[in-house]
């Protein structure tokens, strides 16, 4: 699957920043693919790229538009069907990750077959997976988990992929939602395999590797959110990290989805993921707290990592507004970042 | 979705007792709809019942051919085709839980329409699935957990079931699997379901009730199982159980299907379910251990269920040969079998 780029980021009438993480993940990731954007209305969030029609985008040399906007149930409405629809009609493919299918869209399909244009539904799971065996496999693995959905964690992989690049160590991202697959053009949306191939899913996108490098896994979900969980635990053991990494949003007061249901406390949390992962890789440690303080002022922000860094005793950072140095130095102690792995047979 | 009874019981060429669980716990739990079996060849399995051909079956007024045959992928095989076909053109309908469906096979699809007869997989999840809230809910429920697969969770909680309605108690069986499915007529296969949605198809096959009665939910895989562990946690949080019994089978040396890897500790594994159930039922408790001592004498089966009881401070049964009589009595201890819900709100 390759998805023809540049892009035009779609954003529809959304109102709210989690609504449009995908669109924005690209936007952030992939500045060099990122022409342009489309909203619906004046009151929808912006990410400050030029505003193109479909036409305009077509013109500039767009190739896809992506549907980067979620909701709950991942359903496409009404208004973003007749919005794809012209977008094909003149002349974009449109590239999704939505559990509602694209090609399952009977007016979408017929004006994708009309203009010559292909639709790209990077939620469908391939057509052949295998069942996990959690039997260990050579490579270093680092995986990003969270409190909550939506806290950062596919931000702080992606970070964690360039910082160690640029430290000259070979660093691959591994996508397992939507947003990410768009971002890295490969990828396993774990979400939306059948649940017996969860762990299989993730052994498959992460496959045994030789060199001295890392694999950078996305977490998805949390332990702790009831709805969700399962994936979770499926990611977790088919990963085998070596190094986990906490994601988590301060003052986030219900988990995403259930007003009402408070968020786990880290400790707690960090400690209940160390816990299963050991199933699979029982040398697992953690080596850092990655916080999303984008509602803090910068003293607040600096505060509570601090406070964070010395309740877990872990390096704690908000990956967007300080980088991810300090959990990088303290992969490079706990595993030396140009160290040749050890002969263990894995 | 209602399957036309009675069955005739498929056993193929198939060589050893789990591969043909499903055939047998129809057979165990539906004598009722039992009517035959059919083996390929001599060596097969039998399960006791009067071998029959396609052509006799439907002559002796069986309505469904029972695929209840398990394969570790589940796959269905050129012989099994072969087999399905003729029975369809016996005049037979075929009911099937593999992974693998009948209805996406085309010699399959075309030789039902040319007979007209129906096709039935189970293990095809409902078209309608929501995600889970984690929301309590009204009811009293038990699930079954276990340390590994295929370790008597589904025998285990249909025993319950049978045990608290000869008590007088409400009690309905809530199938997880395949098996489960053919033996209640519903449930769902939740395996099968796309990975968001585990939990979520869980609280829709077990809704909140009013009675005073139990909800026995099957169990599925093992929190310890690193093929299928996402699968238990997403059940065990969708059931929200007030109580657990803990299914085992002593002496087993390895993990399902995982050579080499060894099951985990009783307690760890009744601890770890526990804590991870706290999430949507804080006030759970274990009711018992049911054994399946199958391989041991009968001494030697009721050493190890003495010694498991003590180490654990619970009932210990095997449901097969020893009833459940001291897990409902606990049960009855703990909970009172025809005391009202206490008005919680839930």
């Amino acid at each position: 699957m390759t998805i023809p780029g540049p892009y035009l980021l779609y954003l529809g009438d959304a109102r709210d920043e989690i609504s449009v993480k995908t669109s924005r993940g690209v936007a952030v990731f992939r500045p060099d693919l990122s022409l342009g954007e489309y909203r619906r209305s004046r009151e929808a969030v912006t990410l400050g790229l030029p505003q193109m029609s479909f036409a305009e985008a077509a013109a500039a040399g767009a190739r896809t538009l992506i549907l980067g906007v979620a909701n709950a149930g991942g359903i496409l409405g009404d208004e973003a069907v007749e919005d794809v629809v012209a977008a094909l009609e003149a002349g974009l493919n449109v590239a999704a990750g939505l559990h509602d299918r694209l090609n399952a869209q009977p007016r979408i399909r017929a004006a994708a077959e009309r203009a010559g244009r292909q639709l790209f539904d990077v939620r469908e799971p391939p057509a052949y997976l295998r069942v996990g065996t959690g039997a260990p496999r050579r490579g270093r693995r680092l995986l990003t988990v969270g409190t909550d959905c939506s806290v950062g964690k596919m931000y702080t992989t992606l970070a964690l992929a360039r910082a160690l690049a640029g430290r000259g160590a070979p660093a691959d991202f591994r996508a397992t939602g939507q947003t990410g697959i768009l971002v890295a053009g490969a990828g396993v949306p774990v979400d939306a395999v059948v649940a017996d191939f969860i762990s299989g899913s993730v052994e498959m996108v992460s496959p045994a590797r030789d060199d001295d490098g890392w694999d950078l896994i996305e977490g998805q979900g949390s332990l702790f959110h009831p709805s969700y969980a399962g994936v979770s635990l499926g990611l977790l053991h088919g990963a085998q990290p070596d190094a986990l990494v906490l994601c988590h949003e301060p003052g986030r007061t219900s988990m995403r989805g259930l007003p009402g249901r408070s968020l786990p406390d880290l400790k707690t949390c960090l400690e209940a993921n160390l816990e299963a992962a050991r199933l699979t890789n029982p040398g697992v440690i953690a080596v850092g707290v990655a916080l999303n303080t984008s509602k803090l002022d910068p003293e607040a922000a600096r505060d509570v990592c601090a406070a964070t860094a010395e309740a877990l005793d872990l390096p704690c950072q908000d990956p967007f507004s300080m980088g991810v140095d300090l959990i990088i130095d303290r992969l490079d102690e706990c595993f030396g970042l140009s160290r040749p792995l050890a002969n263990t047979g894995r």
